[in-house]
């Protein structure tokens, strides 16, 4: 079995190399025996621009059983480089699936690819939780970019140049690494920086309400999405996945369960009306009834999230 | 005034132009005073193909005060060569839009851009009545280029290059010309051809419902689009236009009371099994709250269209 990931240098898709990696498998299709001992053998990487003319025919004519797609310019700084969003996240994405496309013309290889959306591509007004068959109503660059790779995937695989799967991915909490300035951040922020006893911001009042997956959740949808019956999808292949929707409060509350009131203790209260009117513009959660259907999970709750953050990234993470 | 028009060739085009130039004005401007007697003199027409680099330019050069944007492989060919739906469709609709964008960047120049979308958006399943927030879900490789170009011209309108307004017009009855082979040229045959005292075959029952726009009512679509207000629009651009909800019998009954009963016993029905397969997969209505709400109106009977259709094509048309 041979698969390509997109994109594998960021948070998720390193995080889903690292999984394939220690499975072994994917879908129970065990790796091909010929493969020697040993992942670094059976792995290549590749440091490219996938906006770059050419650039994705290489992956295409290696015929992967799967190909993953997560490589995007994120969302401020497509927002902030307008070419640039356009080129990597709309051009790279075409050009990969068209060299696919063309890989399928010459040999009729026809691969899962599994596509790294976002619920970016919905935007305000929604109602409390967003339908399945809710409008492509991006308020971003990156959102517009998103709904047109959703787009161009339905169509290449009611065409049969590939076999796709889009996955609206709910807000990634918590987030590895450092608090960023990314309005979103906060969510993560409140939880992270009390783990490892470190102060921080909450910007938004107690009763903000979001939905949310862990990265161990986002891996997992990407895994199933690898493996799913194309046939059980129907033509609609953009899926809206579960998220555990949660107020800050709940987050809090999980906070202490977990670590004590010495950790919620940390959590400033610092109001910011710009952030707050930002939030305000997002929806509470998705119904996402088509991806339970289809066996996507949603975690179950923050406090096995902050205890897998933990058992991950310990205490100092 | 400066108006540009591509795709004027094109059947709605042609007529936009028409009655532009018999109006002389769009939204109470006059023409601009300097330009000189007769039209001939006003006008200016270039046959070119927009998925070709660099077609678009000049146009975006002209810094036109409106420009409508309804060139277009149909459906049908996009379907049957997918290199050129996507180069046309999708390419050169870019290619304007960004034309614009460079022009808006050089001169701070933001005209109105007018798009002609279509119902070919959305695909079954949807509810009786298409909702205004209905997910853009296409069932064709046309449907797929029109959705992208409304995202695109959505996301350009939100950073200020140009000011969209796109228009998914209904299914448009009575279409002029001779009976095709189009899955919808039925709905126009059984009242054209009958007209025109000639055979018509009705390849589905009488019950079948649908929702059109006569061909005058789509240019008062594009006039008025060129003028209403982008602040009353809002963020979402792209607008499902108004159609008279119609059955077949409808149809029938209108033509028996224009034309009598000589003209629906033209009416011969042929039942076939694929048409009426992919007609049952049509929309019956679509609401169109926002674009009423807007000032868009609907045909108001079928009588109508029918009366407009002889006193433009005569009785031979």
């Amino acid at each position: 079995m041979k698969i390509v990931i997109i994109g594998a240098a960021g948070m998720i898709g390193a995080r889903l190399a690292r999984r394939i990696a220690q499975d072994g498998q994917l879908g129970g299709r065990a790796m091909a025996p010929s493969i020697p001992e040993g992942w670094e053998e059976r792995c290549e990487t590749h440091m490219l621009d996938i906006g770059e003319p050419g650039a994705a025919e290489p992956f295409a004519r290696e015929r992967a059983d799967v190909v993953f797609h997560l490589a995007a310019i994120v969302s401020g700084e497509a927002e902030a480089d307008f070419a640039k969003g356009y080129r990597v996240n709309l051009d790279g994405t075409r050009a990969l699936f068209d060299a696919i496309r063309e890989e399928n013309e010459r040999s009729g290889h026809c691969p899962r690819v599994v596509f790294a959306s976002s619920i970016a591509v919905f935007g305000a007004p929604f109602p409390g939780s967003i339908p399945d068959d809710f409008a492509l109503s991006p308020l971003t660059s990156y959102g517009t970019q998103k709904a047109i790779g959703e787009l161009l995937l339905a169509d290449y695989t009611r065409r049969g140049f590939l076999d796709g799967i889009g996955l609206r991915l709910p807000t990634i909490c918590i987030r590895p690494g450092r608090p960023n300035k990314a309005a979103s951040g906060f969510f993560s922020n409140i939880l992270r920086e009390p783990l490892r006893g470190e102060e921080a911001v909450l910007p938004v009042s107690d009763d903000v309400r979001h939905f949310f997956a862990s990265p161990a959740a986002a891996v997992e949808f990407f895994l199933h999405a690898a493996v799913i019956d194309g046939a059980a999808v129907g033509p609609r292949r953009n899926i809206s996945l579960p998220g555990l929707s949660a107020t800050v409060a709940d987050e809090i509350a999980a906070l202490e369960r977990v670590a004590g009131p010495e950790a919620t203790a940390l959590i400033r209260r610092e109001p910011d009306e710009t952030i707050r009117r930002i939030v305000a513009g997002w929806a509470t959660d998705v119904e996402a009834s088509r991806a339970r259907a289809l066996g996507f999970r949603a975690d179950a709750s923050f406090d096995d999230i902050i205890r897998a953050h933990l058992a991950e990234a310990g205490p100092t993470g």
